[in-house]
């Protein structure tokens, strides 16, 4: 790439961009390097390979972990759109590990991919970068990616989410509101905390920081976090957990103490997975557009490949309440067994 | 593929195996015949391609739905097997739509690919038929399918499966247990049926047919068949639901009747998915070795690919039983509002 650079006299970035026929190059130049790589014996490079062979049809998705919940949901869209455009999607889940990401980052490079969906973090073990370098076109979904202008990231509206679950307990009485948020470094954890505390101020509330707890959206917080909210001198009569994993472990320490869902307690969570409908009772909870974020994420890699410019570098699509059963008016008196 | 059979006198099956490197024919045998196919202008053939053209490297997961629960874990399994093996996973999901199913198969024949593993039942327009003409190796996995010589089948262990969830909840002293199945026409329900009356004969417990509730796995079942079993006029100490969806709705309709687990109900359900461990109080059930199933057939399927020959044509991996907290001693008196 650097050899044709030299000899068209222009950046690699845009030898990358001609052969991921990506917009940005005028037609003389785009030509003058297309032939120039057409005379170079530049076999190894994978983007050439396609633009001589024709695209590869697979496009992939690499994610965290296949646990269901969150990350789902984002599949389930991306599958719809590509069921439809005739890709093929394939996943792979690196389980957190640095060595599996690396052996998959090398897999993509080596062998054909028309595309990347990243449903992790893209700072990990450099994805992002290397696939700029690389010139593989990438979409980076998810409330683990913050935006930038580097390349397309689609999230939802997470302060807003906060804000709507906040402001929707306040409509039904509740003055005292527990909160669970995500490890308070990530953006998204903070986003939902601002949105509460805007909520609260909105209705001449004082925050009380005794009512904040940090957790790393496990069943695990919500568990250790509510038992901690319910031992407070003045406990709250509703819960806002961070997600639904969370509200989950919410569910299991209200149970064990004979606590009522939401005659005594009202919990609300944050995402709308699959099993939120399933829990007992049915869990009221901010939904994030999942399907729809897989979906626009999987339209704008295929503008993308198609050579297409987008619009916009960063799109957020709305979150909405989702009211079921675990939200009513707060209890009245202190909290006591059966006390329903 | 006739015309080769024809010039080589032999039978489209023994091309067939030649073409996909599977084992059954003699070595002249097979090199006359990969002779003929090089000299032939078999292009148009998916398996010829390859044969020339090397793999693709690709494998096709095909499932009915991405939902999480039964065929994530069979996923995870699979992805383990294939990280190592250098394969990428290719997945598909047709919820349940015909048409959908037929635009996959269409693709996969057009496409290349290495081998394929069904998730949904291999009768669907005649799926398995195809695969099997068109010497695509494959697997079918999961209880949805049934074995049979023709191809490999993977399942696990339903009947005892049945048989010892009903065995706990006798050694606790439930003595009247009501079970919920899945759909009777599939022999996966009938098994779990048959573990269940099994056990019970052997306690020396006749079986009550007010008991038995037929369902289809669904979370409404579990809600609408526990409603029904708690109007008897003397209900079951304890419920034996068919999956944890089920279990799930069990759980839903016993909440809404106050009616605690497992003080006044014991819950016990069935294929241990990812959220089974989230219900409050987390869920006993039978574990269907999800993940082992997935490696499993992978790897079957990867000795296939090979060119290997499998000991069996059908495996089926132990069920367990994980205890966690919703099975008790049998309640003693009548179902009551916060008897516990």
């Amino acid at each position: 790439m650097v050899e044709i650079a030299r000899r068209a006299g222009v950046s690699t970035t845009t030898v990358s961009k001609v052969l991921n026929q990506r917009p940005g190059v005028g037609e003389k130049t785009r030509a003058r390097i297309q032939r120039l790589i057409e005379q170079s014996d530049y076999v190894q490079n994978h983007a050439a390979r396609h633009l001589r062979k024709g695209r590869s049809g697979l496009i992939d998705l690499v994610l965290m972990r296949l646990e269901g919940g969150y990350d789902l949901g984002i599949m389930q869209g991306v599958q719809e759109v590509l069921e439809q455009s005739g890709y093929r999607l394939v996943v792979f889940a690196t389980n957190e590990d640095e060595t599996t990401e690396r052996l998959w980052l090398r897999r993509i490079l080596d062998q054909s991919s028309d595309g990347v969906l990243l449903l992790l973090p893209y700072e990990r073990v450099g994805i992002a970068d290397t696939l700029l370098e690389q010139g593989i076109p990438f979409v980076a979904i998810g409330d683990r990616n913050e935006p930038t202008t580097a390349f397309p990231t689609i999230g939802s509206t997470i302060w807003l989410g906060g804000y709507t679950a906040t402001e929707y307990l306040l409509s039904l009485g509740h003055r005292r509101i527990g909160i669970i948020t995500g490890p308070l470094h990530l953006t998204t954890s903070r986003a939902r905390l601002a949105g509460y505390r805007e909520a609260l101020e909105q209705a001449g509330i004082a925050v009380d920081p005794a009512l904040i707890c940090e957790g790393s959206y496990l069943l695990g917080d919500g568990i250790r976090q509510t038992e901690a909210l319910l031992d407070l001198p003045d406990p709250p009569t509703a819960i806002f957990a961070g997600n639904d994993a969370q509200a989950a472990g919410v569910y299991q320490a209200l149970y064990r103490r004979h606590i009522r869902i939401p005659e005594e307690m009202s919990v609300i969570g944050f995402d709308d997975v699959t099993y939120s409908a399933h829990m007992a009772p049915p869990l009221t909870t901010i939904r994030q557009p999942l399907e729809e974020m897989g979906r626009m994420a999987a339209e704008m890699l295929l503008r993308l490949i198609a050579g297409q410019t987008l619009e916009t570098h960063h799109v957020e699509l709305a979150t909405s309440l989702v009211v079921r059963e675990s939200c009513g008016p707060p209890r009245q008196g202190p909290l006591g067994r059966g006390n329903s």
